[in-house]
Order: C-alpha cells, then structure tokens, then sequence
C-alpha cells in the first residue's frame, strides 16, 4: 500500500488557469510547496493533452513532485504519468491499475456513504472526499458533505483499510485547511485558490505551512 | 501481421445515428454484412462511453464482427474491444500497443504523403486512407485526397509494407465504391450512408454485394 503524499494536491486545469501560463503555473505551485499535482483537461485533443502532461512532467521531475492524470488512462501511460484520479464516471480502478501497472498511484473520487462502501480499497492509493464545501471550480451535482460528512465517511472508508491516505476535495481555503484536517483528511485538494491569485508560489508557501503547523498540532494531540 | 476484414467498415457515432437507437442501428448493419465497426463517441462520459462499448459488443459477438473504438484506448482496454482507430491527434500506435497487446486490431489514420512517411506500419493493423471525398459527417481541414490520391498513396505505403491492408474513408457511396477499391483500397469505411436511411440492413447489404462485386472483378483481373 502506498501513502502519497497528498498534503497539499494542486489541480492544473487550462479550463480554470487563472489566465496564468500552465508551465508558469505548474512549476510557481511546486516550488511553493504542492506536493502532488493533478492534470485536468477536459477538451484538448488526446495527443494535445499528451504534450501539454509530457510538458508538465519535465518540469516536476527535477522537484520530485507526483503528476496525475485526471480521468484519462491512456494519456497517463502515453506521457508516462504517476498515476491518474478517477472520477465516479471515469474508468472503473481495476482496469486503470492493470493499464498502469502496481506503481502508479491512483485515486478515487468519493462523494457519499454508498460509493464509500462500493470503493475498492484494496485497488487504490488515495481518496479525494468530498465536495466538502461549496466551490466555483467544478459544477456539483451533490450538496456538500461539509466537515461531518468528511468526518463520518472518512472514518468508515478507514475502518475498511485503516490508514487510507484521505484527501478532502472542494471550497478549500487557508482559513478552513485547519478544521478540514482535525476532521480526518491527510490533505486539501485545491485549484482556484492557487491559479486564481497573483502569487501562485506565495500562495502554495502559504498554504503548506497552515498545512504542516495543522498536522503537527494533530500529530501532538 | 494482422490482416482485418475492413471490407465494409461500419461507424457508429451518437452524433450521427440518423436518429436511430445505436443499438438498433449496430446490429441491423451487422446483419447485412458490416465486417468491422468502429464506435466513436466524443462527448460521453467515460463511463458512459465504456457501458456503450459493452453494450455494442455483446451484440457484435454473436455475428463475428470485431468492434474498434475511436481513439480512446483506455476505454478499448476496459470494455473488452477488439482494438483502436487512431486519428492522428490521438494516443501513439507504440502506446496502444503496449496498453492494448499484439492481438489488438490498431488502425491509424494517414491523410498526405507526410503523414504516410511517418505511420509505423510494424505496429499497426491497417490505414484508414483519406478523406478521399468531402463528406458531411466529419470535419476534414485538408482537401479530399481524390482517387489519384487514394493511389498514390496507398502504392507508398505499400512499397514499405506489402499487403498493408486499406481502407478508404470519407464520402464514400456505393456508386464511387468500385472506383475506390480499383484505385487500392481493401474496403470502405461509412457512416452517414448507413445511418442516415431508413433501412440500414439493406443498405449494409446492398454495400456488401457492390464491394464483394468489385473485389472479385478486380481479384479476376
């Protein structure tokens, strides 16, 4: 079983860029501290998509940070990815894991109790639970789970596999990250509020050490 | 080498169904005589597009008739498809192989003499050459190769793999059909004049007796 480090997972999507050059992007989050970051692009073509992963990838393998592929399998094992995130609606985690072989992470999208049970703990690496709060990000169909639905569902998805690596997905900011942790996620999940600012880097510094300082507070506790 | 029976390659597209029930549609050209189908779905959820893909294919296996998936090869790997069609902004041939294994049919797309140079005609199944014509059902941005074009190239590709199978694509009809495979193709690859009438079975059929015609004629020469 592997842990990826997912304290602070930052979505790269040219749909949601901040108007931000995503290369620029990529490299200013990682250098602030992303310690995984996932590639999401719904609407390019598949050998666009490719590039713009392989690209990507060239930057973060000199800073040791993960790249996911988001939905996309295929494109994953063409740009020779570290893994990929499913969604409910992408490939089912058995087929991504015999694509992609043990090593590459992957992780599954949780949003309720029943895909909680049906998630296939004993396939994949992580999980991204939630929508936790509301966000202008991505359109949810679901109403947010907020910090109990974190709370419960994390704790049922860890009574299956204890020590399951749960990241919380969704309206993450600074000033929640502490609450979001003491509620059982390992880890935040966020894109606007690293593309859509001035200071990508500045921001990613920022959130890591709201990160770090909750965790050691929790790791005391 | 792999030499697949594309001698009436049917595509099935939700975009053009001609209003018909996929599902209908897909086993009444199966019936009347489509040797191959190809499913290509650009919009669907990933989910959704492989529920299809199974879906197709539990009707193709009875008849004998391989289904390909349009560029996605993840979905291809997860449904259980029989191979891929590769466009030339999709995955690399070498990538789908090795996602895909050796028994997999991997058809690409080759639309000039440039593209023809760069196919790696030791990994694929089969060129889909053209367009030949214009056509309504797709796009093309390039100008229709034409029948000196379908020759010409279908002679280079050949020079360096004897026995390459072809097939022609785009504004494909019955009437040009005997010209298109004297100028070199095997088969013919068509949507709109199949899912675009009332009757498609009679349409598959009518298409097979003008191929099987042709190719005898020209088997004879």
């Amino acid at each position: 079983m592997k842990k990826p480090d997912i304290r602070l997972y930052g979505l790269i999507d040219p749909d949601n860029s901040g108007g931000h050059d995503l290369l620029w992007l990529t490299e200013g989050i990682a250098r602030g501290g992303v310690t995984m970051i996932q590639l999401r692009d719904k609407k390019s073509e598949t050998a666009d998509f490719i590039r713009l992963a392989k690209d990507i990838k060239a930057i973060l393998n000199p800073l040791h940070v993960p790249l996911l592929i988001n939905d996309r399998v295929d494109v994953a094992f063409a740009a020779g990815a570290d893994g990929v995130h499913l969604g409910q609606n992408d490939l089912d985690p058995e087929s991504a894991r015999r694509i992609l072989g043990r090593d590459a992470i992957i992780g599954l999208t949780v949003r309720d109790q029943a895909e909680a049970d049906a998630a296939p703990l004993d396939i994949i690496d992580y999980v991204g639970l939630g929508g936790v709060f509301d966000t202008a990000s991505k359109v949810n169909q679901a109403p947010p789970i907020g910090l109990e639905g974190l709370q419960s569902l994390s704790e049922s998805l860890r009574a299956r596999r204890p020590g399951l690596t749960i990241c919380a997905i969704a309206g993450i900011s600074i000033g929640n990250t502490p609450s979001v942790l003491d509620a059982g996620a390992d880890g935040v999940a966020v894109i606007s509020a690293l593309s859509g600012v001035a200071d990508p880097t500045g921001a990613a510094r920022d959130f890591r050490a709201a990160i770090d300082t909750a965790l050691t507070v929790r790791g005391a506790a």
